[in-house]
């Protein structure tokens, strides 16, 4: 992820659930992509914006585009950091990367990047209001 | 079950996915009511309501009450068959029952049943429309 | 829920995500039953347990039983508070109740129980440690 | 996807659950990857082999990689079809390719990839047998 202190970027522990787990006895590889969405929304409230409300604006992000990187297991109950930052942002596109951690493993336990297109209410595309752009470059 | 031909039922096949399974190897249990929520879909659509068509025209069945039983293990890759009747059925009530069987287990592996309530697009409660509660009846 | 204090209890607060809503606008009523699972762990955790722990010695808690009442939806985004309770113990056998609540909205959104036999890992019937059921009663 | 008919590829049926709908009214993009997870359990059924046989035997396949481009919306009660290809196989690692396409829709939903690695019960990379990789190829 970048050094540079200026991108956008927020970290938020989650502890995993049992329902998470499949009977390889890990984290299940497609909860990865939920608590990304969880890392996202924690950055934009770090950064002055809830999701919530800019849905109730019009304001969508659904996901075009998503990747993981699975480099070691997750299990339950372990406590990991999902570490967020701002990828890329441009009128109607936004992108962000994340990282997992787990205390005491060195490296991340699993990389991934998520990109989204901005839509209204109705699906339709529309550029990301500038109080967003602002607030996340 | 009920005996009666004439309660208004359903049976429709699963097979356990992967993603279902937990660490103690068996399918989790909150998988069972989304199972459910499969009965009943094909409960309708067996008797000719789409659950999607009642959406889009205002009628929403939110569940207000669920409850399983879980008697033996559902395993990965099973085939799995949901068996679903309407239990009971109000002016602005419903309620089905559920099992959930395999081929060659002697008895359910579950049994549930689920309440539900009729509201509107705001959430308000309404009455079920007459060709509903026609079909269902 | 019980106000005896000798109960054993806990609290312990869960963000509502995204991917646990559907599209009625709300959580889909299966999260619940992962979010008392959450809740257990909580519990036992704060007695000196951890499933974890448990699990890797054979004492496994599989669900037998599980029901909710939900009384007002939960929305995503909200910070939402399990409150769980030990509400029977007996030799081989556990039973919790649980309260989903939300700041500023008078009595709890959700109610539920579930009901769980002590097994080995081979899934037979076994007695609760003693140290477990010590820490429980 | 390849048009080589000598490409192990099989193609299966889903219908889109209301559990796996999010509040944009579409179903959420965490759900493909279990979708996808689908395909290929069929994939190795159609070519004589079952994933769940694989494990018993001490051969896992956990997934290292996954990706996926999301192009068009799926909704609840959609029928879609996962479409999947085996996109490598190597000593120790295979890869699959995934569409999913709805009939009437020109083009797919969404497309994927998944890459695995090949370990044993304890978790260490080990070779594919030599029928599976005679099947897969």
């Amino acid at each position: 992820m970048s050094d540079a202190g200026s991108t956008p970027a927020a970290r938020t522990t989650i502890r995993v659930r049992y329902a998470e787990t499949d009977q390889m006895g890990i984290a299940h590889h497609a909860e990865y992509f939920a608590w990304f969405e969880v890392g996202r929304t924690e950055l934009l409230r770090a950064h002055g914006l809830t999701y919530r409300d800019l849905e109730q604006r019009g304001v969508h992000f659904p996901v075009i585009g998503a990747e993981a990187r699975f480099l070691r297991p997750a299990y339950y109950d372990d406590v990991i950091e999902v570490r967020t930052e701002v990828a890329s942002l441009t009128g109607a596109r936004i992108a962000f990367l994340y990282e997992i951690h787990r205390d005491g493993t060195g490296g991340p336990l699993a990389t991934g990047r998520t990109e989204h297109a901005a839509v209204d209410a109705q699906g339709r595309p529309r550029r990301l209001p500038a109080h967003v752009r602002s607030r996340l470059m």
